[in-house]
């Protein structure tokens, strides 16, 4: 009993959660109040590609609904939004749709994000513009890449001009199954130029690459995501927390 | 364009994100120090019904992993855990079944408990003890719920001496749409009896009656559930972050 005992009387914060990956991969959040985050009743979209998916119903598509959401990172920061802010009474949507291409998200764009007129957006994707080059005969290039998505943020910034957009930027966690010989090192011209986008547009950006460079210090691929792809619950957790410290200065 | 610079320059951290809801129902966390919440390897088990199944594949049943833990507080606490403490490789478990009653959390003890040989156990059951009872012909009662939990934890604490147990209260949003005439004050009893039991056995207690109540003060019921027993995605979020902040000394 005296173990026991002493976790109940010891437990609470003893264990000095510090969330220290992303204190080493982000910026320190630097409170400065004043502007008001999100006002009653904003939309929020995910949108992106399986990592945001998730799994998610697409029959349903309903807001601030897990089945409609899946059960990946977008699952977490809304959840983490709605949460924190419920006076806020926030609409949130996840749109993301496995393997899509950013030339994929441009066909479904009036619907599956203008109609929706979110008040923030955040965009993951990417990872498909090339994997799916390299293993699924997919001929684009990076340079479609780019063009691509920069037509479609100039499209939303044109219909949506007071809407704030997180761009997260595409990753690969090394040691992963699908990572293969020169994964890496094709894949960073896109992840360089989302970030050249995010500055040409003057996005909020994820720095996901990094932070799971971080992540790897403390512990190895498997646990962050089985194909280096995909990440697990740790990893999408991860993902979240980044995302909340930096849209809405969360300390997770 | 300058909306969207301002919320650039000022959104981080601005949005001053405090858990309000937390600190006005759980205890402040006092960080003292010294005592190991976890070691290397420790499994870590959440027990329950419907709301620790939340749709959970229970073909795969594998430990961290987001197919098999389904989408709800449970998916959202054992996430918080292995992103905050990715060294001690933990390795946690859902074995939730939607429906169940103490006496079925008895009877799939051995396989779905003591076989496991949790480091640290969750549980969270009682509304279908008395739900079911009021409205699917269930003939059990409060005393039965109590000493069939009573016997569970003792079978438990015989088996697992060291191993530190969470007693999750059980609780009924009002506002719900399942929760009808006199659910609350017929729920109470069973809601004691759950509080008792954390006394008798000294257990961590997480009071998610309070909780939601002091929730309701930020948010109507459908924000947090839509029949007051199952909880939306806010809902699951709030009850994971109580849970870590309780076991784990989270400040989500």
């Amino acid at each position: 009993m005296l173990s026991r005992r002493n976790f109940i009387t010891q437990s609470v914060a003893g264990a000095a959660a510090i969330p220290m990956i992303l204190s080493a991969s982000l910026p320190a959040a630097k409170p400065k109040g004043g502007k008001k985050l999100f006002n009653s009743g904003d939309v929020v979209l995910f949108q992106g590609d399986s990592i945001t998916d998730a799994g998610r119903n697409k029959s349903t598509q309903r807001p601030n609904d897990a089945g409609s959401f899946g059960n990946g990172y977008a699952l977490m920061a809304a959840s983490g939004l709605l949460s924190r802010f419920p006076e806020k009474q926030l609409v949130i949507y996840n749109r993301g749709i496995s393997g899509n291409k950013v030339f994929q998200l441009a066909e479904r764009w009036e619907a599956d994000c203008l109609a929706l007129a979110p008040k923030l957006l955040s965009i993951l994707i990417g990872v498909n513009d090339y994997w799916h080059k390299r293993s699924y005969g997919y001929d684009g290039t990076v340079a479609i890449y780019e063009n691509d998505y920069r037509a479609l943020l100039k499209r939303t910034q044109n219909a949506l001009p007071d809407t704030p957009i997180v761009i997260c930027e595409p990753f690969a966690i090394e040691g992963g199954t699908a990572i293969g010989d020169k994964f890496q090192e094709e894949l960073e011209p896109y992840r360089h130029a989302a970030r050249k986008l995010s500055e040409e547009f003057n996005t909020l950006f994820i720095p996901y690459h990094s932070i799971f460079i971080e992540a790897l210090k403390h512990a190895p691929a498997p646990y962050w995501s089985a194909d280096g792809v995909h990440p697990s619950m740790a990893g999408a957790q991860l993902m979240a927390n980044a995302w909340l410290k930096t849209v809405a200065g969360f300390n997770n």
